[in-house]
């Protein structure tokens, strides 16, 4: 790839380390709205680097209100508004679930902007290893026990929960995943790992010391929490609400934790370079 | 095994989950020693514990000052003096690293003291993959990367060096293993790691993104910290002093954590059981 | 499951080792065209298997020439006629790939015979573990080197490509993954594995011991073979015609195996396990 | 290393891929007894090619017969007498199990010869590889199942032992390590096996499809083998005369290979590679 002038707009220390590997790779970067931390000394204003870049990177996720710029390490707001899609205009802009910000939809086409969601598939794969290595670092540090030897369930069969699944079982877990089609089940089985229907209020779930969710969908409830030990830990990976019933659980006794937002907290630079990897790869595809 | 009596004087919350082991299997254990948190109700006196036992059970270290028992979560202590060796006559007893105990070495021939050191071989091997795991969730913690991909080194091929490649590796890192024997290197290869021998300041070691050090030895002074990366983070799992110029290191800005003790640390549901299985076998091999 | 009456009808050794693992599990089992080797004892006439049985088993393929059951350990023919369909009435029948028997669809339904085709997804993903090991006997017979250090392609990333690389990298090949999709290539990243898109005319193959093919489409024709080495070993996986023009490789000296049938071939003990359990789905799903 | 003169004399198909292996390194290489096959080109006569070199490679074995040295692919004998170590005079000769060639011993100071075994620890740790990877290969051959799934003994745990049993665990058998000391258990265990002590009469052992016995002692006599089961295979690659009493062993129906010389056998071109290394490290080590 050619070198080319990137400016990063907003986001937590991922985007930093992402510009970092930019650099790295010989393009030319500028930043605006990480300034806190380390990393104010290469802090731009948001004109300067609109103006100096041809390719705009906007933070995962672009927006958590609506209204402004995810930038959580910045003194002020970036407001996302027609103000800022003017200055945009005849850029290419790689922004993080794009069909969700409804201003942006409206307004590239008569702006000129060229705009790429990075949220690929290939993202959300890459993505959810640092999700599954966090998983297996929160359960070292709440469960007392160690991987190896403990008895671990797995709810739900995609990204996630084959990423995970594996990582117990390579550190000698005794895994089980639970999925509803009967093919997941066999491929858990090829895999090595025990397999079951998503857990019920029939099954007894007293023996596992450690239960991971990535089904977004409540199957924790009162009924199957009661099929639960006390000494499990339960993790949910599932996004909002995910899919535990928490105050029943907390009631039971039953340590639960909502575990969001794994890469970017644990593994900043490797979600930068996952970042760079799914941006490179649109760029390539579309030939930009 | 037949049910036993089973006294446990001190110690830090391992013991209070090796009583739970010995309970559930079908032993009778009474503690004393460990009544903060959430174990008061099962304190007992000194003597009574001692009385009602047939066995008892010191700590994981059994002293640390040389004076008293192990017993951070007494309220107070426990003094490792002639008056409860008399105490302890006739018994069985099992503590940590006897030869260190000059008192307990001298006198327990006369007091009819039967004693058993369960730091045994098959102790610190199955206490070495708590360890290992402890440095994982530590990287995991302070490198900002996951460990796949990562590019990591395992100075030191002794039992806490073989389990640690191979879970660096399993995690998919790119482990080298240095030792300074041709035959360690050969199984490193095997393996499947790199090899090399120990670090010396000809090395270049700046690729690393992780050093994990085993070796009880001054191997990174300044001249070889020089050879690293500002991005190494460097565990030293040696036990004090260690094997990293600590001073020298924060000179250079290479980030070390000095981490020991983790078995008990992270995992003290898992050392329990590793403490009941040693004194299990101690029990088995000398017909007690 | 309660225990039922199973005929079984042709077939190979495996069909002998699916009736002894339905025998172990309880059932009532008769056998008939499986009489050569070491079973003959248990041999019977197609009659009274059929009218001992209230399921009736077909073979792995049910037919080969359209018009006889394959039944290659058996002394004379099974026509697969109109009269073999008579004696069906009534009878719940288990055959494989049954869409592909013209007889069979249109008489099923007036001969009110109950037909289930055990050529399940379940049985694919389970059938290709035994594919995916006699790939690696192959490999290991073939090559002359150990699986350990070898540098490896597969092409393709199905069922049998995903469990193939798997067993490859396990044993510590210098594993690389062919698929078209971008997906498939980050899966196999994720799985430690090297990825490129379907090999071409443009690529160096050249540094590949083994190359296993799994796509059944001519992707190694002339101008491809000319890219890879004379000590390359290409063992093709693919259905007839398979994806190699294996003309063309003898004349460039290169050493090429067209692999069927490996389950069957190499172990019909887990092959007759794999049946068993397609079929006690089919059974639970259809509450037979 | 700078390129040197070597000369490669008898021994089997090994011989001639480590000539290539020198090759390519850029080491002149000259070949004698090892013309039949695809390598009669390169066939040179014995005293060209000792004058020719500096360094003389004899093979694995040097001899059988104790007076020929080994040379299955040659047209007739090379004598191991006082005439070939006249010729050898002032070389340096690479031999294999130096310490049990009685001439040789005797000869080599008056001769100036300087010698060396390549039977080094290195060597055996290396070649236990491709003879555990041979292991899996015949069990695949010989029981009908997949390695998966299957479950299989390992009796020893030394060099092969270790290998053997990790290659069966990372293929997904349910492996058991058999092994006198209980640090040895204890290492099973930590790597995922089950552990037993040595198989005596006492220990059921019919559950096993494999067994494999590395340890060259009569271990396997009739009373054990009444304990394993007609569909055990025993593969023993314990040197002779082995450890399975093996009339009784088919008396009692079961079936056992006794499997010597696997690398050379089936991993022909890994063993020259192996043999290389071997003398490289002896060159460098010895500053040769």
């Amino acid at each position: 790839m050619k070198s080319k002038k990137f400016g990063i707009i907003g986001g937590d220390i991922r985007q930093y380390y992402l510009g970092q590997g930019l650099k790295k790779d010989g393009h030319a970067v500028m930043l605006c709205g990480i300034n806190k931390g380390q990393n104010a000394e290469e802090e731009n204003s948001l004109e300067s680097v609109i103006n100096f870049s041809d390719y705009i990177i906007l933070p995962v996720p672009t927006t958590r209100d609506g209204k402004n710029i995810y930038a959580p390490l910045y003194h002020k707001n970036i407001p996302l508004n027609l103000k800022l899609l003017d200055m945009l205009k005849s850029k290419t802009v790689f922004a993080f679930n794009i069909s969700s910000l409804t201003l942006f939809k409206k307004d590239v086409k008569n702006k000129q902007i060229t705009s790429f969601d990075y949220n690929t598939e290939k993202f959300k794969i890459l993505n959810a290893l640092p999700t599954a290595e966090g998983a297996i670092k929160l359960a070292m540090e709440e469960s007392g026990k160690t991987i190896k030897n403990s008895v671990s369930l797995v709810v739900g069969y995609g990204r996630i929960g084959k990423i995970l699944s594996k990582l117990l079982y390579d550190l000698k877990s005794n895994v089980t995943v639970s999925a509803r089609k009967s093919q997941d089940r066999a491929w858990a089985n090829i895999n090595g790992y025990g397999s079951m229907d998503t857990p019920s209020k029939n099954d007894d779930l007293s023996k596992y010391d450690l239960i991971f969710n990535t089904v977004p969908k409540m199957i924790f409830d009162k009924e199957v929490l009661l099929k639960c030990s006390k000494n499990t830990v339960i993790i949910d990976l599932a996004s909002m609400p995910g899919g535990i019933d928490k105050k029943e659980a907390e009631n039971l006794g039953i340590k639960t934790i909502h575990a969001l937002g794994l890469p970017g907290k644990y593994f900043p630079k490797t979600s930068g370079e996952i970042i760079k990897s799914a941006i490179y790869e649109l760029i390539k595809e579309h030939n930009l």
